[in-house]
């Protein structure tokens, strides 16, 4: 049987996703803030332990992105490579190396949800939009003043909502989403009180990275409740910074950890 | 950390989906028909082996679902509950016992994917739409000469479509997904080439059923081609028969085969 | 050049929604509430006026529709015959007589805005879900005791939910919504401060209409703010009733009313 | 009551759309093409007449587009901003002078479809696609050599895709949407029979418009039948041309030709 990911069939064709690598094109919205460092502790499975430095820095993550597999196809037919996406990075520590780790996130495009599974990132289906910059009309440029912008919502509602207003050039995209992923692949047992078949924790990084200048911006943010979710329980106590950035991104894989 | 899937948490509260059991309401469109044998045969991975008696036999079955964990609330939240979903199933041997096997499965919602891969339904997300019986109006009722569309969609290309005419009631409700499961849950490996650590065959199949008499219909179908799909490739020679059915089901963890 | 609506074509074919009459099964959840009395008398524009009895009764009513034109076609392809709506509507008062007026409508798809349109119902897309009747599994029955969960969203925020629990039979389906429509049909002037080229009083009810039993129920009921919605403005002061009912009904026209 | 469009209230918020003008921030894929110019006249009603040079050219043009009322403030919201749409169109001439006419379009959003019915462009809900330029990673620059997918579907049918190979900077951004638009509003009788209360000829075109560099392109074209659309009556028998091109656009309403 053939196939990266499910249905695996005779040809490979049907496959969710292709095999790695990935590549990505997109526009980061970046919002840092800090929460009560036990919110973000209690999300950290042992033997992960809290990050030492800043334990309740929490990284709210808009992306809109066009993605492909090495042959570059789905470009062509954009409704297979255009995704949106929104998640929660917080940083923690494995064997003295701190790590980040995405806590949430949510996809509008099922190829995008399944390659978080296999990335292990905790993906559900949202409604994503960030505004675009654009060199004419009323959308921003990417210059001092511009302002975008970025909304979550699941389930028909909404989740959070951000505005930022770029201020200059940075020399950095933020500290929090700047490291290495530390995550769980995770499976429950097909039998009830079984162990679970799968339950790693991976480590994995971008293989080929560029981008533009990062830009520093202010930002104001609102998360709201959901019967679903528990985004708003890592409730933003202070804003650290916020950044746009556009990058390109190559994915090839991880290694285990544990 | 709590919850039956991810995102896993200290409450558990933001698992995609809550542990089983969960409960189905909903009404089938099944249609069946043969197919060429070495085509179902090439979706059989070893040690399964094509069903002794008519091998090439196919049901493409529509789903209209209501459905929910133990508490129920979810249907009090409908966005939350309800999904339609369009499978093709085929049936296959091992050691010695005939099991039914979903080839090809699309779901509109990303609580019911998340329970496929659970379960080892290799669900995508589809358009799925199918005629609802209503007791007024010009939608039909159940009974002899009514009809019932069903059509499939995704990434924005019609990928199946069928009519059923009702001609009466019927000792069953079809062969080819009579059986019990027999899947495949699968995750490659984090490491390039790596060995994948998720590779099992489980069987599952319903822990309490109640339904109501099975309606046998004519059926037309047409099945379209994609980039990205193989649906087609199990191409309809002959329609077996037709089937409407409303069902009440509770799913609740199968176990390991191999 | 032929078609009842746009785009007109020189074989029609391609109308957004063919000329009435049109004809619909659905499942309609309604509550009845009282609001401000003013803030009803302020949706009305003269000559309107408010009714004499109860001029703050609102109802909320949420429908759940397959329809077509008199070939019935979209039945049997059912994205183009399916869809659900939400419609708040209140009484009025024409030359003495007792109107129904809808005065915020949401739908999920093209064709039903584009009929409403024509009728007058001042309609946007929205999310509309609410529960369905099933005869097995843990989806309700039509029975006392049922409950139904009912919610709409608009532009990814929540405006309105509710859930109605059945008590028995009942002799009406409400007040509110029993009389023939009294709408506006509006279309500004393409030329700045132009006068309007289409503001008609019209009105229009059902040409035929079948239906079961109505059932009544007890009802909770939230309104959410939004920045581009007036739905909460209709405030919810006190619950009237709440009710459950199956319709057939056909549309086909109505007359100017000035 | 207050309200440019539907619903009109008290305050005129919930009005579908803002008043004009409307401001658009936007990227173009157009391919322009000849058909049989029997099939365009076919859709030219009286008293307009085909263009007298290359009657049978059609423009079939893709936007990605973030636009917003005076006060900008849905960009910062960009659901409400931001939309896709696909159009062809035609050339005509009245009095002597030659306009441009929309025949057919899809958009994906409601205050665009609405938008559409007060500038007379004939909108149906559709799910388009293109590809977007990107300075890093897998999408491509604008430049020579890149290539850009773009993509039609409505109710679960390709309607039509393209792709295009940019092969330098243009002159010209196409010659058959070059003219001011001359479109119908059309709004039937409510009453069966009756005369439309609403049949205007109206023109229009941008009353701001700033642009980028137009880049020509060599184009591939596929259009596909469905059983509620007639685009692919107006098939392709010979490219002309294609372009790329980045636009801002003010609209401000129009004036009444007849």
């Amino acid at each position: 049987m053939k196939g990266f990911l499910y249905p695996r069939t005779a040809t490979g064709l049907a496959s969710l996703v292709p095999a790695p690598p990935w590549h990505y094109s997109g526009d980061l919205i970046t919002v840092e803030y800090r929460t009560d460092p036990a919110r973000v502790a209690e999300l950290l499975p042992a033997p992960l332990l809290p990050a030492a430095d800043d334990p309740g820095a929490v990284a709210l993550i808009w992306a809109d992105w066009q993605s492909c597999g090495d042959t570059g196809e789905e470009l062509l037919d954009p409704v297979r490579a255009q995704y949106k996406e929104c998640f929660a990075v917080v940083r923690c520590s494995f064997e003295g190396r701190t790590y980040s780790r995405c806590v949430y996130i949510w996809v509008d495009k099922d190829f995008a949800l399944a390659r978080g599974l296999h990335q292990g990132y905790p993906k559900k289906l949202g409604s994503i939009h960030q505004t675009r910059p654009h060199p004419f009309g009323p959308a921003p440029r990417i210059e001092p003043g511009a302002r975008f912008g970025a909304t979550l919502a699941a389930a028909d509602r909404r989740l959070a909502e951000a505005v930022i207003t770029l201020t200059g050039p940075s020399e950095s995209n933020g500290f929090v989403n700047a490291h290495p992923m530390a995550h769980h692949r995770w499976m429950p047992s097909i039998e009830p009180g079984g162990q679970a078949p799968l339950d790693e924790l991976v480590e994995s990084g971008a293989a080929a990275f560029e981008a533009g200048t990062p830009w520093a911006a202010e930002a104001t943010l609102a998360l709201f409740e959901s019967p679903t979710e528990e985004l708003a329980r890592l409730e933003a106590h202070e804003i650290i910074g916020a950044y746009y950035r556009q990058v390109g991104v190559t994915w090839n894989g991880g290694r285990v950890l544990s």
